[in-house]
C-alpha cells in the first residue's frame, strides 16, 4: 500500500537494455540534514546478464565512432548537462552538501567531459584505433617491422560508485570509457544514487551517445559480478575492504576481467621544515588543512588525515586551525551562510564517531565542540562538528596511519627530520594525493621525491601558485587519480592514461608496406605512390598516404655556404672557418643544417597558391651526415599522417593536417637528414563538412585545446 | 643415507639474503630424454619473510643507480653470460630441448638484457627517476603546472616461472625489473630449475650487478606471498588454474599487490582466404604450423594450437602437413640429427595425452603415428610424436578453443568467410599471439583490426618479410608480450611499457620553478639564470638546466624575404607574390619560417670553435605567429635538459647532448616560434669519466641503439 507521503519520495530507477526500470518497494532513504525520507531505491527485477549483453552488443555503434567523433559527442553532451545543472544542485543539498561542495561534484563532474573531448582531439587521431609509440624495425633489411595498436575492449565497463561524488564519480569514469571506445554501465551508492539517476536521465533524453554507452544500475548489484566477461573491465571506488570482497570474485578471477580500485587512503599533508609561522606558506598549510576538513564534511577519498608538522610548530598549527575552523558554520548546506553540511547519513556518522573513539587511544584532542546549527536537525541530521587530534608518538603509533575516519577529522603528527616526515607519510602505506607546504625548493625536491613511490598525487603548495593551485584533495583530469597499496592500485584518471585501461594493446607485426595499410600511417620502407600531380596540389581528401614525391637534385656550393652564413649571420666556424672546421668533428667546411632543410622546402614546394596553405611546424629533424662542399642533395616527400580538423568558431575554411616525412639523400643515395613536415590543407571544395552537430553548442574553451598542433595552425 | 648415484645429481640451491642454501633431501627430478634422475630439488629451510625483507632493503642500492647505470650493468652481464653460454646447453638438453629450442631460451634470454639496457640508455634520462610526458598547464596564469614522474617501487618484483624456458623466462622478466630498479626474486618452475640456478650461479658470481638485485628460490615457494607487501610485485607465468589461486592469495588482495599473469592461451593462425596453394604464403603457413608445433616440442604458451584454414583448402594443408612433419626426426636432443626432443617429463607427456583424448570427442585426427627414436628411451623419455587434428564444426565444437594440449599438437579449423575466421580465433577468449598468413593487404588490415581486441600480440606473415619475419610464438623484448582474458591479462615484455610495471607514476604539482627543481627539465615560466658567458663556451658539465641567454634583434627586411628565397629556392607565394599573399591566410608577405629559425641560429650562436660540436636535431619547432616585413625579432635560449653519454667504442672525447629551448619573440613580446634544439657539447677537460666497466666487454651491436639521438649524433 503506497501512503500519502510516500507518492512525494523519489524512485530513481535503473536505466537497462534501453528502458528504465522502477520499483515501488525497495531500500528508504532518508535525507541528510533533516532526516526525512526521500527516496526509495531497488534493483529488483534487473536482469543483470542481460544489460550486460546489450552494452556488449551497444558497443559495436560506439567503437564504429572514431575517437574524434566520440570527443565531439562528449562535448555536447557536457554543454547540455552544464544547462540543466540546477537541477541536480537541488538534488545535492539532500545529501548535506553545500552548494560550493556541489559544484566540485557536478561542474567539476561534468568539466572531466570536456577535459577527455579535448584531449581526445588534441592527442588522439581521427581513426578507430590508436597507433600508439614509434615503429620498431625488427629486421637488418627493413623488411619486417613492428607497432603496438590500442582497440577497444569489446565489453562494458562496470563502474562502482563511491556515495560522495555521485556526479563527478560517475562522469571521471564514463568520460574514458566512452572516448576509448567502452560502454559504460553505472552502480552508484545507494545513499545518493537519485542524484545519479537525474544525471543519467537527461545524458539518455539528450540522444547524443548512442544507446547503450551509458546504462544505470540504482540500488544492489546482485549477481552482476557473475556475468561478466573475459572482455568487461570493472572500475570501483569505494571502501579497501568492499574492494577486496568483489576483487576475488571467482569469475572475475577466472576471467581475468581487470578490475581498478581507488580506495580511501590516510593522505598526508608536509608542513615544511623551513617554513616559519609568519610566511606565507604557513597559512597557505593551515588554510588547507581546514579546508581539506570542512569540505565536503571531509567525506572525501583524498582529503588530509594526517598533517605532518614540524614538532616546534604544533601549537602554532592548532592556534591557526582553531581560528579557521571558528568561522566553520554548520547548518543546513541550502543557507547561504552555512560553510560545512551534514554527513551523508546518520550512519556514516555513527561510523566516523567509532572511528574517533578507537583514535583515541593514540591520540589526543585538540579542538572539538558542538557549534549552533544553522538549520538541519541536530540529531536527525547527519551533522559532526570537526576534530583535531593531535598523535605524540606517531612514529610508533599504528591508528593514525590505519584508521580512516571519512568526515571533518585529522590528526596532527609531529616531526623533527625530512627522513621522519617520509616515513610518517608511507605508514599509510600507499596514498591518493599528498601535499607538500613549502618555499624552499630544495626541501620541497627532497619530499616528493622521498614519497613518490607511495603516492598517486604530489602538490607542492607555495606563495608561487597559491592564487592558482586547485588544493589538495582535487582530483583533475589531467593527472593521475589513484594510488598504490591502501589507495587500491587503480588509476581513474591521468589524461589518455585512463583511456588505455579501456583498450587492448596489441602488437602488430608485418613488413611496412602492410603496416602503414593497417595503421594508415606511413612506415619507412613501404611502398610509395607517386604521381604526376605535385602533392601540394592536391587537397586534403585527395592526398593519400604514401604519396611522394622524388624532387630535382642540387649541388650545395661554397657560394650557398657563404651566402647563407652572411644572410643569417650563423657564421659558425663549422661552416666559414677553413681552419677551425679542418679541426673539428666533420674536418672540413659543411653546410648549415637549416640551409639543407631549406634548399629541400625550395625543391619540393609547389609555388603558387594551392591547397597547402602553411608549413605550421616541423618534429624529429635529425641530421644524420655532414653535407660538404661539392655535395648534391634531393629529398623525398612522402604523405605520413592526415588529421581531419573540426572547424572552429569563426573559421570559414575547413582544413586539414597533413604530416609529410622529408628524406634529404646525397649524390650517394646515403640519408643525410630527416624530418616531418607539419601542413595545414585545405579540404576539397565538394568535402565541405555539414555544420558540426556541436558547433552551436558553444562550451566553455577547452583547457589547453589551443595548445596541439591544430590550436596552433589556426594562429599562423 | 646418500648412496653413490645420488652423489652425481645436480642440487640446484636457492640463494637468499646473499647466501646459497642447498639441502640433501628433497624431490628427485628425473631428465626428459632417458628418465634418469638428474636433480634433487627442495626450498626447504629458506625463510621467505627474511628474503623479501633482505631484497627490499637490497633495492636502495639499485634505486641510487641511474637508470643509464642500470642499463650499463645489464649490458655488462650480457656479454659476461653470452661468455658462459655452452654450460646452460649442457644442462638445457636434459631438459629435453634441441640446440634450436635452446638457443631461443638461453641466447634469446640474454638478448632481452642487451634490448632493455639499449632502450633504456636511448629512451630515458641518466637520472633515478623518469618524467612521464608532458608539463600540463594547469592555471591561465602559468603559475601552477603539473607532470608525471616514474619512480621505482621500494619493494621486491617475485617472479613465479614456467618450467619450458628457464633461462629466458628468468631473464625477460628481470630485465625489466633491474631497469626499473626493483630486485627480483625468482621462482623457477622446479622441474627446469637446475638450469636457472647455473645461470643465477654465473651472475652472482660476476658481481657485476648489486647484491640483492637478484634472489632465488629453487623448490617450492612455501608461505612466500604471505610475506608480501604494498610496495611488492608479483609476475606469473605458467597456467591459468594456478594463477586464479596465487591471484586471490588474502594478503596480496589486502595489500594491492599488482598481480602480473601470463597464461597459455590456444592462439590461433589464419590462413588467408586469398591464399592459393601455389603462392608463396601457402608454403609460408605449412612450415609455421610445423614449426609450431615441433618447435621446443610444442611446449611454448605462444605456440599455434589452432590452425584456421579456408575450408576448401583443408586437404592440401593436411597433404602440406604430412610432409612437413615427416621430415620431423625424434629423439636424443642432443644429437644434431635429431629435430625434435622430448617433452619435459613423462607427467607432462600424460597430461597432453589426456587432453587430446579429450579433444577427440569434436576433433578426428588426421596426422599422427610412431617414429622410430633417434636416442633417447620410448618409455621413460617424455616422447610425443606430432598430431594434427580437425575440427569439423568449429563455430560450435568447444574443446578445441579451451583445451591445451601443451604438446606437438595442432587442430585444423576449417572457415568460409573472414567474420567466421575472426569469430573463431575470439572462442580462445583471449590469446598471446595469432598470425594471418596473406598477401593481400586488405584482408590483413581486416583480420588484424578484427583480432585485434583479443591478442597481445598478432603476426602478418607474407612473402614480403618472409625472410626476416621471427615467426608466430617469438615474442620480442621490443614489443607487447601477454595477452587478455584466457592469457592472463598481463604484460611481461613491450619494451618500457614492461619497465612501468616495476614503477610508481605520481602526478607531482608545482609552480614552474619548482618543478624544473625537482625534474631537473626546464618548464616553461620558471626562473632562469643569466650569465656574463655565453651558454656556448661552457663545457657540458658547466651548463645548468635553466641558463639562458636572450639575444640581440634583428628587424625582418624584405631584403631578407627577398635573398632568402633567392638562395634556397624556396618562392612559396606567402613569401614573394604580394598578390597571392594578400589573398592567403596571412594577408601580406611573410618571411620564410626556416628563415626565422636560421637567423634565430644566427643570433644565438657562438662562432668560434668551443665546447657546442654540432646542432644534430631540432624537435617541436611550432610558428605560432607570422612575421611580416619590419617585425623585430629576437629569441631566448634556455637550457632544458642534459643528457650524459657513454664513450662508445672508437670515441675519444666524452660528450653530453644539451637539449635548448628557443623562444623567438617580436617587438611585442609575443611569442612567434618556439623549438628545441638539440646539441652535442663536449664534457670538461677535467670531468673524463673513469674508462666504463664494460667498455672491455663488447657485446653484441645493440638492436637499435644506432637509431636514438645519441647514436645519431656521432655520425654527424
Amino acid at each position: 500500500m503506497v501512503t500519502q507521503s510516500q507518492v512525494d519520495l523519489l524512485r530513481p530507477a535503473s536505466y537497462v537494455y534501453g528502458s528504465w526500470h522502477s520499483t515501488l518497494e525497495g531500500q528508504t532513504l532518508l535525507d541528510a540534514v533533516y532526516g526525512r525520507p526521500v527516496a526509495v531505491i531497488s534493483s529488483e527485477g534487473v536482469n543483470f546478464g542481460e544489460a550486460l549483453a546489450y552494452g556488449r552488443r551497444a558497443g559495436g555503434a560506439l567503437r564504429r565512432m572514431t575517437f574524434h567523433e566520440r570527443a565531439r559527442a562528449l562535448r555536447a553532451l557536457g554543454t547540455y548537462l552544464m544547462e540543466r545543472k540546477e537541477a541536480y544542485y537541488a538534488l545535492s543539498t539532500l545529501t548535506g552538501a553545500t552548494r560550493r561542495d556541489s559544484w566540485v561534484d557536478i561542474e567539476g563532474g561534468i568539466g572531466t567531459l570536456f577535459s577527455y573531448a579535448s584531449a581526445a582531439r588534441r592527442e588522439l587521431p581521427d581513426e578507430r584505433f590508436w597507433p600508439d609509440g614509434r615503429v620498431e624495425r625488427l629486421g637488418r633489411e627493413g623488411t619486417f617491422v613492428g607497432r603496438h595498436l590500442l582497440v577497444p575492449r569489446e565489453g562494458v565497463a562496470v563502474q562502482i560508485n563511491a556515495f560522495n561524488f555521485p556526479v563527478w564519480g560517475m562522469l571521471e569514469k564514463f568520460a574514458p570509457a566512452f572516448i576509448g571506445g567502452m560502454p559504460s554501465l553505472v552502480k552508484p551508492a545507494p545513499q545518493t544514487a537519485y542524484v545519479t539517476e537525474r544525471v543519467v536521465r537527461d545524458i539518455v533524453a539528450s540522444g547524443l551517445i548512442p544507446e547503450g554507452a551509458l546504462q544505470l544500475v540504482t540500488g544492489e548489484p546482485g549477481d552482476l559480478l557473475d556475468h561478466l566477461e573475459e572482455q568487461d573491465v570493472v572500475g570501483f571506488t569505494g571502501s579497501a575492504a568492499t574492494a577486496a570482497k568483489l576483487r576475488v570474485h571467482p569469475n572475475v578471477v577466472a576471467r581475468s576481467v581487470p578490475f581498478g580500485v581507488e580506495a580511501d587512503s590516510l593522505n598526508a599533508s608536509v608542513l615544511g621544515l623551513s617554513v616559519k609561522p609568519e610566511d606565507p606558506e604557513f597559512a597557505l598549510f593551515v588554510r588547507e588543512v581546514a579546508r581539506e576538513m570542512t569540505g565536503k564534511a571531509g567525506q572525501k577519498c583524498t582529503a588530509i588525515r594526517r598533517a605532518v608538522v614540524p614538532a616546534h610548530l604544533v601549537e602554532a598549527v592548532t592556534d591557526g586551525l582553531r581560528r579557521e575552523l571558528s568561522r566553520v558554520t554548520l547548518g543546513d548546506p541550502a543557507r547561504d551562510d552555512v560553510r560545512m553540511g551534514a554527513l551523508v547519513s546518520v550512519e556514516q556518522r555513527e561510523r566516523v564517531r567509532e572511528t574517533l573513539a578507537k583514535l583515541q587511544s593514540e591520540t589526543r584532542v585538540l579542538i572539538s565542540g558542538e557549534a549552533t546549527l544553522l538549520g538541519g536537525d541536530r540529531e536527525r541530521g547527519a551533522f559532526l562538528d570537526p576534530t583535531v587530534l593531535l598523535c605524540e608518538s606517531p612514529l610508533t603509533a599504528r591508528g593514525p596511519h590505519e584508521l580512516e575516519a571519512f568526515g571533518p577529522v585529522v590528526t596532527l603528527l609531529p616531526y623533527d627530520s625530512h627522513d621522519d616526515a617520509v616515513t610518517l607519510t608511507k605508514l599509510g602505506r600507499g596514498s591518493l594525493a599528498g601535499s607538500i607546504v613549502t618555499h624552499d625548493r630544495a626541501e620541497a625536491t627532497e619530499l616528493v621525491l622521498g614519497m613518490a613511490s607511495t603516492h598517486g598525487r604530489l602538490l607542492v603548495l607555495n606563495r608561487d601558485n597559491a592564487r592558482e593551485n586547485t588544493g589538495h584533495g582535487s582530483p583533475l583530469p589531467q593527472l593521475n587519480h589513484g594510488g598504490p597499496g591502501r589507495a587500491g592500485g587503480g588509476s581513474e584518471l591521468g589524461g589518455l592514461s585512463a583511456v588505455r585501461h579501456h583498450m587492448n594493446r596489441v602488437a602488430v607485426q608485418a613488413d611496412p608496406t602492410t603496416l602503414t595499410r593497417i595503421t594508415r600511417e606511413f612506415v619507412q620502407g613501404a611502398q610509395v605512390q607517386e604521381d604526376v600531380v605535385h602533392p601540394f596540389r592536391k587537397s586534403f581528401d585527395e592526398i593519400a598516404v604514401g604519396d611522394s614525391l622524388l624532387t630535382h637534385r642540387r649541388t650545395v656550393t661554397e657560394a650557398d655556404i657563404v651566402n647563407f652564413a652572411a644572410l643569417t649571420g650563423d657564421h659558425f666556424y663549422a661552416h666559414v672557418d677553413e681552419i677551425g672546421a679542418r679541426e673539428g668533428i666533420f674536418g672540413k667546411r659543411v653546410a648549415h643544417g637549416y640551409f639543407l632543410i631549406s634548399a629541400a622546402a625550395g625543391m619540393f614546394v609547389s609555388p603558387a597558391p594551392g591547397p597547402v596553405l602553411a608549413n605550421y611546424g616541423l618534429e624529429n629533424l635529425r641530421f644524420i651526415l655532414p653535407v660538404g662542399i661539392g655535395d648534391t642533395i634531393r629529398t623525398r616527400l612522402t604523405c605520413k599522417r592526415r588529421i581531419r580538423k573540426d572547424l572552429r568558431p569563426g573559421e570559414t575554411r575547413p582544413t586539414g593536417v597533413v604530416e609529410w616525412l622529408s628524406e634529404i639523400t646525397n649524390q650517394d643515395g646515403a640519408l643525410v637528414a630527416t624530418y616531418d613536415i607539419l601542413t595545414l590543407v585545405e579540404r576539397a571544395r565538394d568535402a565541405f563538412d555539414p555544420p558540426l552537430a556541436d558547433s552551436s553548442l558553444d562550451g566553455p574553451p577547452l583547457d589547453g585545446e589551443a595548445a596541439g598542433p591544430a590550436g596552433e595552425a589556426d594562429r599562423v
